[in-house]
């Protein structure tokens, strides 16, 4: 009886109609969302309140299903998807009277939209895409960090007393710098420090050199590498593995090596009923 | 009779003194709207009425003659750019006396400026390689949509009071957000908020970051899978199929098992003479 | 005599202190330039006046050495580069003394400045590399025209009343749009036509949308097949035309006919004997 | 003994915990940078005076160890990284009493975050691939700065009287470039010249269309020519170098010489015996 009951629970979960319930519920509750940012009518307000609930209860009767028909109970957290989808089912559960969390609670219902991302497959194909590429982005990120911090400290030391809303301390130099990396009204910037200091513009032309090669630099290095990656892993889903030129090279000379055997195994073959003949 | 009025059609058709016809007509009728534009003398006004009324007609002839000449005439409206004629002829065609619908009518034929593109075959092929790239990019344009849907129901709990024209709803806090996308005075923006909410930068700084490497990951990405096609497709037409290394290495094993063959075989052969001479 | 002559010429042209010496000249040139744009000393200006017919007899005598040392004089011609060159120094040697002409005077004389890119040869390789992507932009360019020139008529006719300085024609509606492309405070002119249409948010991000894509998708195609372009001829300089697969299973398949041949003829010539020893 | 000192100062170079201790010692350095830019109790900024020392001394006995540890001393100094890690604390150890070199003195201790990148491999990497594309980007950044250059004096030349402080002299017109290039308020410099120039909007589409398009070209240029080097090497260090394709027919046409060889002597080994058995 257990066993049939599983039975369902696989066949429920795989069941396209059930997958299309479960995408209509988040659509549902990302409209919920998108409709309280409006000024509501009071009655739509209490209605909203009973869809919340109900959006509710069917999470987490979803993850529930899902997590009972897998098969290895164990290895259903160790997807990073099922742990994002039971985290904000559970936040969700936590009751809140207080109305200063009301806010917080409101935002942890945001998160919610997301869950589309983990249901569809193909949105997950990109944000493993995404992922895959961070650990390459780590480095570079933190060379762009080191480069900011640098002129931000020189920007915060030469300009400070010109202006401490933009050059204040550190912190505020490098949204500046951030600033200027967008070309936001930059020269504004500029044209002020280069009243007291003419030479500036040179800080602005190397940082914004630096900055959007490095930019440029990672972003297509990354793209195009994550690219290629899943190119090689199509090519071989699809094939199986190619042999390379060096493997076909060596098949050659194996074949060189037969012929060559073959020639001296025929001469001497040859050779002796020669030699037989001649005696 | 009638064959012979049909070569005569299909030979018109094909003729590139009647296609430069088609082509100056759409630049002529592009001028015509380019003109009205303007402020221009009643009797230019006139002129264009009548000019209108020749261009309608031209086209009308020329779609007639097209289909007629076409040989499969259920085909003819299965090629999406021979539909999108028509309806640019037909909508032109109906009689608009009413003011108000004249500007409707004046917008409907600045539609034909678009017949330009089914007319010359390199803009279709253009086109038709954006129309490829649209499947891949439906999953990346929802990925941002459910990205803006987050940050602009966060960015509207949160900065409402602070700004109603920004931040007042759900929907006109998407459009701030693409206007920050754009770097379009997003400082501004930021600087507002920052007053109230000081870490409010976060907010900015992550969305930045997660539109702007979206936005690059999958217009590269498309650009490049779009481009890999052609060139494939482009190979393929020039050279025939080309074997694969796996190919090649097929044709090699076949080689090395037609030699083992031919080893094995003349041994025996040279085995039995010897078995024989040494008889 | 002449001989001698043309062999000293021809030294003199590929010298490379010669070389040296006009791009020396060019510079010097380039700075005069530079330096008119200054207020100066009516001494210097004079010594600029000097310089110029200087730099002019120089170029001149430069010319007239490249183009004797030529060997095919009707070849020399056909190279654009050398159309060039002969250009910018015949347009300066043209006498102006009226004073209206004589800012046209300094602006031709800008362009020698460009003779930079005409002597390095690197640069050349640069240019001619934009040059060859040039057809391929060509029919990109004229698709975002008729993009540009259809959003130009739809907001000519629709926010020309809203304000007649950014919509006032299509000419002028055009020149605004490029400035919506670049971002450059594209929202001020958004918000202005929105509180007239509230939905003319769905023209600027299409419009945004197209033209961006558009302008991607070009540019990158562009820049990829030149490039492609360019390592598949470094490669057959490098190593002479590679064999394709095709050409290597061409000479697979010929091995096995050899082999093949090779097998029956022997085989042939094994029961040649074997008969015979029966006999 | 001295063998012995120097395999233990080996030791410690290779070792995780120095280089972990060295890492930490420039983080630290770089936080006291940071912290300086606020303002700061007369308590911590003494403390900061010790912990300068302490960096101080911490970086020289660094580089002296691993100077001491290097096998061959003249080879140390060939190594940029070596290089630039010397000068920086050199530079740091010159006593500064000055009030005026104060300034100076801070902007040197800057730089020392900086050797972050010396230390940590993955950085070095990155800034190693961008030094590679710098002599590639050499000729490009010589081809744009002559584009800036004969647009700044066309500039100059015609809206120098418009407006002085965007157009004065060619200095001033080149920043103003640049900032046209980074689309920063470009239409109201462009409004301004066009109340003059009605067609000045040439000079700034034609500008922003050569260097957007040349700016491009470059980098996408650099960038994925520097990844295919990256992408080669990588494959040579995994598979030892890849046979070409021509390598390939040359084994394939050896093999027919091979075979035709055989051929040719088998049949003459076999006319041989035919010979003698028909005598």
């Amino acid at each position: 009886m257990y066993t049939n009951f599983m039975n369902k629970l696989v066949s429920l979960k795989n069941n396209r109609i059930f997958e299309f319930l479960v995408i209509s519920v988040i659509i549902i509750s990302a409209l919920e969302i998108g409709a309280k940012t409006y000024e509501l009518d009071p009655k739509i307000v209490l209605f909203t309140k009973y869809l919340d609930i109900f959006v509710t209860v069917f999470f987490l009767i979803e993850i529930s299903i899902r997590f009972l028909a897998d098969e290895n109970k164990r290895h259903f957290f160790k997807n990073g998807w099922n742990v994002f989808d039971t985290l904000v089912v559970v936040i969700s559960l936590i009751p809140i009277q207080d109305s200063e969390m009301a806010l917080l609670a409101r935002l942890v219902r945001i998160f919610r939209v997301l869950r589309m991302v983990s249901v569809i497959p193909e949105l997950r194909v990109l944000i493993n895409s995404l992922l895959k590429a961070l650990p390459q982005l780590g480095y570079v990120l933190l060379l762009m960090f080191i480069i900011f911090y640098i002129y931000a400290a020189i920007g915060s030391f030469l300009f400070a007393p010109i202006n401490t809303v933009l050059w204040g301390n550190i912190a505020i130099s490098m949204l500046t710098l951030f600033r200027i990396m967008t070309f936001e009204d930059w020269t504004d910037i500029q044209y002020e420090t280069m009243e007291v200091y003419p030479f500036s513009w040179i800080f602005y032309l190397t940082f914004i050199f630096f900055t959007a090669f490095a930019f440029l630099n990672m972003v297509i290095g990354i793209v195009v590498s994550v690219m290629e990656q899943e190119h090689e892993l199509a090519k071989i889903v699809k094939n199986g593995p190619e042999p390379s030129l060096a493997d076909l090279q060596n098949e050659i000379r194996e074949l060189k090596a037969m012929i060559f055997h073959s020639q001296s195994q025929s001469n001497m073959s040859h050779n002796k009923p020669e030699t037989l003949q001649t005696e």
